[in-house]
């Protein structure tokens, strides 16, 4: 309710039918400011549930589609003033390239749930459709939207923390953990499936977010890894669990842990850094707490909130309410719609300022790859080459 | 974004506009499920102001009124597909009850910021008001809406407590401690001058926070209680903090402690409950988490989410994500407007399910005078009757 | 083991035999720093219990004595190179006066348990006795012999926190709220006999604590209160819990509250000061961390240790380790006992430096006096004198 | 002061003068329960320091030795009824071997601190000592001393975790981090010179601490580990940090994280190990809680305490005060010492039950230098030989 209607940039959603997960939480995350509105959809290959869920959303009955690509190209030939701006991209990874590419091609802004892409190759490849364009492209990396992460990142910039020497970011979760729980859990079914979700399974849902959080918050390009992965439920063939020893270019060195099969961990994310000078800790389930170690100093706990002491601009700007009042994930997401749609008002292309894109989703791919690759290896050390970095 | 336009629920607001805090927390948190539309607003007596934050909110000229008055005879006589079907009311306190009559009497239900009113006399016109009115009323005790105070009220009802003993409430906060910061501070203003916010000033403001949430999760109505207030920044003309001992109708005891000047402290709301057979603690600054001790057994952690062990309906109910996935306040009172738009379209009058009204607005009132009449009195106890309450 | 036997002070202890809790205790901390070595003993009633409980000390025969009249006889007419020099005094309640007065004129120092007396009265009798005897008298505060009670004394003192306004103090116990559980219970029992344990039940065995700490932490002078006490088992004679709002002569407003019917409770003192400038909070279950807030500031942890940046040189001295290596209970018991043996061995009479002394006594008589007078008062402020106050 | 001075085990130290650390935390754990009681001592080379250390501990001057020779040869030769008993050794790492095995052989007992020794087959070598000697070996692996360790040990090995999974251990320290302050400092010296401190810095220091843990909670035997081992402070030429990467002969895997350069960390060792069924949770620096997560139930938090609710017979007798009374580092050795003691007492040989001994230092050793290749290795995997455990 937060912006004019007539600001808002209109948007389509492919995917996030019933049964999804994630495409519920972006509706209700892109809601919270106003600064988008849905005007399309194609929520499911099922015709009752695309149509119910468009329904239900208020779409009229035209601009709710069959599939993808009529969506594509029926909203090409509408007016511009009510054509859909930008698409949303939620569905099943392996479908992440193909409707990005097309809908770039047709003009649209896109902003996509990861992994960007199934490959390294495929992710470079719609590097270039999104040079080519002129549009913008977006990367749901929601992690990378909270205060307390900019403020943490901010401070490593500002060389609070002097060089870095460590980093530690672990990323666990217990759902994937008990196999018969899992049977019929379409959430689990899809990201468990080679065909869907690509060669990584854990590492590919969110060793990626470990991984981009790590690189966002110290700056630096890991360019060597050394991994060990694990499949723990009888019968699935991707991995669920993983620990990786990572090198940065910059001279830091540390691990990264993703776990899917961890019992009793709901969605433990959490990142250290240290460096000479001092060192950072932050913890996604109580995101607006930022710990700061100093040399020969106490601890200090800096707090989000528009009103808090020693944050910086980045930080208060994606807060909305004075401290103590807790924010969450929807409103990290919501500060990704935020920019995302500020982008397109002024008319950027390409990266979206503030929001992640191409670029962690080819440093996501290179991960994966990487750490596939240093899986089937008998060698310690497998590079990730930094030229996906800019 | 998640209901369908055509079942929000039509909502005007009263209040809001630019360097208001409460009114923007309500548009962000309304936004959120997308359960009510705003329509037509009166945001500020002064006329730029006014205009300005409709225009950026997407209304038609002619729904930003000049005034409340003007606001309610308008919308009264637009045809009913169109016209307002809540008001809500987020002005300073003494606005509170004349608009809310007004409304009522005007066919419209009400949704008001806390306190309810002035005085426990202006609350029980109120009260008259919401009976003869045929309408729904409901009142922002945002912190009621919260799903882990839900689960503390569920359990204690079902005995997991057994009787209970004690009962502490604490609301700390520090931003009205430093004298020199808050002046020319709009919100510290109104608040502490008593034409604007009544008899009392951190008791109504906050206090009756921690009152309502002792009551709501205890099921216990406090019927004497013994304050001790105090006003620490010179020229202040209402209490800015204060402790109060609380007897509770059905045996407990326990204290209740709200400061506004208590340097260093952000939104510091906590409640203990202890009895016979277990123990409940929450603490609103990690609201996620509810802490519960029991006789003879380890300390348990109950959390939030969809998909969490051990929660009760409607804990499940107000929580949108799965656990560690950090929600917090603004979903806390989209928790209150869903409930509350969904009372609308059934057709419910009075209190709707689920949402706090004039019971805690009466109770609410009843407290502040209590605690006004004690700290003026040299007996220990001073009554706070009980048939403010159901 | 760390001081030389031939500097270790002698002493005896009156109480202390199996079944008993606290006298253990103080051993196993005498122990740890080797300033003191037990060389007498009259440990129980029960002729068995004292002969085993001696015996298992390593005391000859004849040193372990049928009474304390006995005892304090005996050592009064040993050579002065072996003669118990302080007697250490762990019986109930009742007899902490008669045996530190008739063990003060025989000429030994006292090292007392608390309370310091029964009745504020005694408690002044026990200190002309002091006076006259120039003898020590050290009384077993042991909360205050954490080396953050002394940090956060400390910085209240140079003012870091400017002047205070609010002091709220809570000591939480569970144990006593079974009444089925605490049958038989020796424990449970003498606490609860007003013949051995005085007017109060709780307030007199932990409010003390909660009470002397306020105090000790914030350097003011309690002056008046309003107490609501509590009794919560059947047939129990004494309070065993209870809520005090509080005054001081400096002018902050407070809360202490204890209790010992909080079910899942173990042992939970906090304190919590608020100042102009800046607040302090400490746990006790938690004691080697000191949580500072300062206006404008992020939150900042102190923590203990022989090497934590920040910390005076009265919280280093009262570690021995480095920090990250946790010490507790014991070790502020030993540091009580370090600083009781110093001052024996400088000969100092009246108050050991760094021990609570009769001072604490008289203040935590008072306090009981004024605690169980306000209970009965129907009016809301008892006043506490501050003569008992140096 | 809590045994008999005639049933306390005689002992001797070796190492421990002033400036030295682990000596003195030796001496104060030791005294804490009177299970052992000093009577001769070989303290530094350093003449001066020798006879003052000595002398302040009330030791005869015949019975202070100038060298770690002289003491075993004199004591050798005392009666029975005097001569020590057993021989405490916390000199630098080179010295340990060469004691103990000369120790043994002249009839005593032997307490070291670790690592056991410098390489794995000289730890082999200490190992026929001790059996040839039929005498007490005991290591210093204080962290193994604690109650819920144990706690968490006997609930793994209960199947409450069902199969293990995950194992992660981290040892995170600062103080060796900033090069100019570990100028001049002794402790930092030896332990960074190879000729005092073997072939391994951080890892033999700590990421022992951390690798004996992880071995001992899970019960399982790691056999293949790979290691990224780094030195960060100019002129330093062991390394002062590592990741390792684990694999348990039983089927898990993790890490071991153990770094000296962490800026800010005080001595922060974690324990996390994830199981099919559950979960636990343990960190050194609040040793006193255990959390365990389990399958679709709320997290617990297991509290240390001779009267708390859950615990094992293990962890109960690894406390000395009710819950909430917190013990700490001292506490956990004083726990190792009583063991000891009692193991001297009943005469056994080899192993001291309850007290860590020469398989948890030949896993130690065998960890060590299969570190150390793996970190000269280029491939991913070094076997760590299993037959070092029983």
């Amino acid at each position: 309710m937060a912006a004019s209607p007539a600001h808002r940039v209109r948007i389509g959603m492919i995917g996030g039918g019933e049964g999804a997960f994630i495409g519920e939480v972006h509706r209700l995350a892109a809601a919270l400011d106003g600064a988008v509105e849905l005007v399309c959809g194609s929520f499911s290959r099922t015709a009752d549930n695309n149509q119910r869920t468009g329904a239900r959303l208020g779409l009229a009955a035209e601009r709710i589609h069959v599939d993808w690509q009529t969506l594509l190209e029926d909203e090409r030939q509408r007016p511009s003033e009510e054509r859909m701006e930008a698409v949303v991209i939620v569905t099943p990874n392996h479908l992440h390239v193909p409707i990005a590419i097309a809908a770039l091609r047709a003009g649209f802004h896109v902003l996509s749930e990861k992994p960007a892409a199934l490959s390294l190759a495929q992710a470079r490849e719609l590097e270039q459709a999104i040079e080519s364009s002129q549009r913008l492209y977006g990367l749901a990396h929601i992690y990378l939207c909270y205060p307390m992460v900019w403020q943490a990142r901010e401070m490593v910039r500002e060389g609070r923390l002097g060089a870095l020497r460590k980093i530690h970011v672990t990323y666990s979760q217990g759902w994937l953990g008990d196999g018969a729980a899992t049977e019929g859990n379409k959430q689990a079914a899809w990201r468990t499936d080679p065909a869907l979700a690509g060669v990584s399974g854990c590492m590919a849902d969110i060793g990626t977010h470990a991984f981009g959080l790590a690189e966002f918050v110290s700056g630096h390009t890991v360019n060597a890894l050394c991994a060990a992965l694990g499949t723990h439920v009888e019968g699935r063939r991707l991995d669920d669990d993983g620990d990786v020893l990572l090198r940065t270019a910059e001279g830091a060195t540390g691990v990264l842990t993703a776990s899917q099969i961890s019992t009793g961990e709901e969605n433990s994310l959490e990142i250290r850094i240290h460096g000479e000078l001092g060192a950072l800790e932050w913890r996604q389930m109580e995101p607006n707490s930022l710990i700061h170690r100093e040399l020969n100093a106490p601890l200090r706990v800096l707090r989000a909130g528009i009103d808090q002491p020693g944050l910086c601009a980045e930080a208060k700007r994606r807060s909305r309410l004075p401290g103590g009042h807790p924010e969450g994930y929807l409103e990290a997401l919501a500060n990704l719609y935020r920019d995302f749609a500020a982008a397109v008002r002024r008319g950027d292309s390409g990266a979206a300022e503030g929001v992640p894109g191409i670029l962690q989703g080819l440093r996501g791919m290179a991960f994966i790859e990487a750490v596939i690759a240093s899986q089937k290896s008998e060698l310690k050390w497998t590079p990730l080459a930094a030229d996906s970095q800019a």
